[in-house]
């Protein structure tokens, strides 16, 4: 609980649950952090609006919204004009990966903050990555970002004089239950987060895409009222 | 030498020797290549003239320049306000980074060629990284390049699927004056290239930077006319 300064880090924050609690977390181990979102051309606008609000609420100063089009590279359904499926959820048991990945994201993500950590002097990078609820997305593995972390002690300065990167993904094991569970317990105010491929342009979920329905669920299981927005179908 | 058109390959293209000459090799390999060039607000700006001419010359008609404004990252001469260090290179055997290192660049560089490789259908990724004749940037060496490899087939659907990705930087043990004789018998024209990382706005390179200085050397070793246009100073 202790508020070292010099424990610094880089939270990857999307606005979504896992990024909120995941900020929240690290809050309580005593980093100082900074937060860094990446506008990549998401076809969900609004999850930038909630990175906001929640990068706010974790009292985090120092917020950087980068720039990259990633509709250039194209390949994914959130930033093509392919539809995001609704109602289209596989068990995570059967490997498929849906239309909703985004080219090698996470290894973008985290290279950015890895650049930016090292400006920074910052030590750890946290990410929001789950392997339980999730939609089997390869870059949210624990293999994977025990792989970018060998990466980061290789590929940098700071790495290969203190090899001293840490990549903490605390939820990586944890169920979305669990998750919005722990959230609660740290004042997590999940109204001001995002999590839907396909809202509206005021912010209410389309309750139906991948992300939706995983949340959906999590809050059903965790027995917590579900304060998320939908449109009005949805709630009907 | 057949142009197997299933040989797709992506080429980070930044428009000095070792990218061009990699291209080059590609080629010959019989790689159907597109090429990626970051704009990275890096202040030499005249490289991406550079990269433009040398897509052009190994016949690449998919050459995307990808924005990603790294000044907001800092931490490097090459996007700061920082004075880039004259006449001031260090033996690679020193261990010593010099301040134009780019926080994190190769590994932010190379999962944008993995995003985009994957999106195209792409195995293998070119990278002109040395590491004999180089500046000792720790993301120009064989581990290092070893390490992405190994992530990119983690953490791509590609990747995992079928563990295809191959990252492949022809250059990495070769001296400078090497790479540009395998360069003259491919017929690269180093005038088209630019290495100054401080040139003037007409591209005239200055002569004394660390990447000047490599590049002089290596034609005088390779026995070879150096095509350069230096500033004026340095000419006389």
């Amino acid at each position: 609980m202790t508020n070292n300064p010099q424990k610094r880090g880089v939270l990857l924050l999307s606005g979504g649950i896992d990024s909120a609690t995941t900020g929240a977390l690290a809050k309580r181990e005593g980093y100082s952090l900074c937060a860094l979102t990446i506008d990549y051309g998401q076809r969900h606008r609004f999850e930038l609006t909630a990175a906001k609000a929640v990068a706010s609420s974790l009292g985090i100063t120092n917020h950087l919204i980068l720039d990259l089009d990633l509709r250039a590279i194209g390949g994914s359904a959130l930033t093509d004009t392919i539809d995001v499926p609704k109602n289209a959820l596989s068990e995570p048991t059967s490997g498929e990966i849906p239309i909703t990945y985004v080219p090698a994201r996470n290894t973008i993500f985290l290279s950015l903050a890895l650049g930016w950590a090292e400006a920074l002097y910052a030590d750890t990078i946290f990410i929001g990555a789950n392997a339980i609820d999730f939609s089997g997305y390869p870059d949210c593995r624990p293999e994977f970002l025990a792989a970018f972390e060998r990466l980061a002690n290789l590929g940098t300065r700071k790495g290969i004089e203190e090899n001293s990167f840490v990549i903490k993904a605390p939820l990586v094991n944890m169920s979305k239950a669990d998750i919005i569970r722990e959230g609660i317990r740290l004042k997590v105010d999940y109204r001001l987060t995002s999590s839907c491929y396909d809202p509206d342009t005021s912010g209410h979920a389309c309750g139906e895409c991948d992300s939706c329905i995983l949340r959906r669920r999590g809050f059903i299981d965790a027995g917590v009222d579900d304060p998320t927005q939908y449109i009005s179908k949805v709630r009907a």
